[in-house]
């Protein structure tokens, strides 16, 4: 009998989780990524920021998985599923045979349907190019602020709008507060870098909803005092090249801002829909594009295939499974012992739990919010936890120690020297 | 009497030092520059192979000069200059007034009159984006080459080709050698990265020509031993797609390698001619575009104008001045000085003086061969005269602790963390 062959699709927090806790099994694991790292997604807004660069992290897929002897790493696109001959073909049409499959591809942004206009004007946070791009934007207008004699232009410059009350929404905007009001605070000599707007916007009653009230209500008032205005119950109609138009209490309102960052929609990466038609009849996806999985994250009737993280729809005890990193790594952990088991000869039947450990969102420097079950912190103490849980997890991605060194340096310097406008199409 | 205006344009190691220089001037100082941060060139091979990442070699202009009140930054582009009215114009069409003028604006690649065509096939080392894409390739081509089963393409992918055996060529070379040789030694499981071949293409009869015999011979063994082929006396006479043609001792032949890197010619900045055109008669351009000056850093016959650094040709005592960074600096530093003696009303007589405090290349890990007056250097010792002459330059830009602790964890875990491919155009 030759060797099982267990294919992942996705180096994210799932596909690299489950990669890493095959290490001792008795099976070929082969990983397939686009790109030829993981990131540590949290932390991108800090690189949108100027507070880290892309390589602090950001790991790259070989290096971390360069002792696993049982293990390859292709970087390629996977464009088709055929899960009836078990194989996957590749966009250069190499096609790979799978015993089992795992397809943990994750999400993109979600523009409610206006993507192809909305995403040029306002991008979203999910790779580096788009953190490195939200970078060359928030600085570029203030430069251009800097050289323009139009009170209007300069007003409009200096606005910036972010879209979405979720973690990244309020980490965001309150890095950018944090960038002009204190790190750029004497850099300029025309323009009063303090004076930025940063406006938040968030279509329910109050920012990261999925928390307790009193935690709400204490990052908006953390948010409030770096400088965001929080705009609860508003909701966004428009983006334009210079401005954005929103609706509050029944109002329309033109908001004048020349950047706009994307915090709000996601929906699943189209890996999900190739399978489903690939299986045909008897898989659902839901509306976010999500593929329906059972409690052991297969696809019903599909004992060999998985899909897990944020592409994955799943019913938890309180309903479905958040789309948040600890969700992808505990099903990472739990189909990787499943598929050791069975490759063991043995049958396991209990299904997946989601211990859900708490979550946390950190609001600029010294502030933040924990919520564990019913233990509920805020102000530096949460920060500090925060602080922790972040080290400690970048630590399996080596990238522990220039982090740590890159945060003390920043806290005491209050500085951000990952300041860089690049990459715009003029290139000298 | 209004304070009198100094107008540098260019925020390279000539422009920023005079900026820096004339923090006590009685004057009100403007540096203009297209891009919003200084950028250590000297390290940009470090970047296009993965050991630093770009914002650990680059400073924020802003925040290099916050405390500096006399001096405002603007970032821009200069497109005009009118010597007769004293005036620049910026490509957005606004103009400045200056009472002295000092062009610093550097060089850029060269293609030896083949430009449209190579620059595109082998990027050059001037840019932090030059630095990313050259990354982008190298790494892409490593990748590429575990995914093929064709041994030719293979082959073709592995090997490597450095046009130019001065410092950056033989820097950049010995740092791919590393990278293939060392960091990701592990790292695949079809190909053997140790069996890269990287060949270093150079015109005349020895690398480093402009260093004494004994450290070329030492520097090239040095090279031969991480792998590199080194070729004299071989000239480049063609590149394509996938190949380059040379011809070594009169035969011609051609080298199939999809990476080649360009560390050959370079030529002044545009903004000479256009400096030149604007005075009319008098001024000399030379071959490489270079604005010839006198002894005191001026177009002759046009005291309030400095042209400085790479941009400049001056002629010092063994004949005109190279093109590296100390001379730049010195450069800056005496016009710096001359100003503030004018502003102060003192007229001051001595002529720029070059003092050649040395030359030195590192050749990868441990080895760098150093030039000073008629000590010369070689091994660990110049390595280490290297890398702490280096720091300490940094250290001026406000990076040096970051540099430090990356530099000193690649060494001891031969990691490179900053192995990113990024930039591509499927940016997803």
């Amino acid at each position: 009998m030759s060797r099982k062959k267990i294919l992942i699709i996705g180096g994210g927090f799932g596909g690299l989780t489950c990669a890493r806790s095959l290490k001792r099994a008795d099976a070929d694991v082969l990983l397939v990524d686009k790109r030829n790292f993981h990131l540590f997604q949290p932390l991108l807004y800090q690189v949108a920021t100027g507070a880290l660069s892309p390589a602090n992290i950001a790991a790259p897929l070989r290096s971390v998985l360069k002792r696993q002897r049982n293990t390859e790493v292709l970087m390629g696109e996977v464009v088709g599923i055929d899960a009836k001959n078990k194989q996957v073909s590749l966009s250069d049409s190499r096609q790979f045979n799978y015993d089992y499959l795992v397809v943990a591809t994750g999400s993109t942004h979600h523009y409610f349907g206006s993507d192809a206009k909305w995403e040029p004007l306002a991008p979203g946070l999910k790779t580096i190019e788009d953190a490195t791009e939200i970078r060359r934007r928030i600085l570029t207008a203030f430069e251009q602020a800097e050289l323009t004699d139009d009170d209007e232009l300069r007003k409009r410059l200096m606005t910036f709008v972010v879209v979405g009350g979720g973690p990244t929404g309020i980490e965001m905007a309150g890095a950018i507060c944090e960038l002009a009001h204190q790190t750029m605070r004497r850099d300029f000599r025309r323009i009063n870098p303090a004076k930025a707007r940063v406006i938040l916007i968030e279509n329910s009653a109050r920012i990261l909803d999925r928390y307790h009230e009193d935690l709400s209500a204490a990052s908006r008032k953390d948010l409030e005092n770096l400088g965001t205005e929080v705009w609860t119950q508003t909701r966004l109609t428009e983006i334009g090249d210079d401005f954005v138009v929103v609706e509050r209490q029944g109002v329309r309102e033109q908001v004048a801002a020349n950047t706009v960052v994307w915090a709000a929609g996601v929906k699943a990466s189209p890996l999900g829909r190739i399978l489903a038609e690939s299986i045909g009849s008897g898989v659902e996806i839901d509306r976010g594009g999500r593929v329906c999985v059972n409690e052991f994250c297969n696809i019903p009737g599909h004992d060999s295939i998985f899909v897990i993280g944020d592409l994955a729809s799943q019913q938890g005890e309180g309903g479905p499974l958040p789309g948040v990193a600890p969700v992808a790594v505990q099903q990472a952990q739990f189909i990787a012992s499943r598929i050791r088991q069975e490759l063991a000869g043995k049958k396991d039947i209990r299904p997946f739990r989601y211990w859900d450990k708490g979550m946390m969102a950190t609001i600029g420097r010294s502030r933040a919010v924990v919520q564990s079950g019913r233990w509920r912190v805020t102000g530096r103490i949460a920060w500090l936890a925060w602080l922790f849980i972040h080290i400690l997890y970048l630590a399996r991605f080596e990238n522990r120690v220039m982090v740590m060194f890159q945060w003390a340096w920043n806290y005491f310097t209050r500085n951000r020297a990952a300041r860089l406008i690049t990459g715009n199409r003029d290139r000298r």
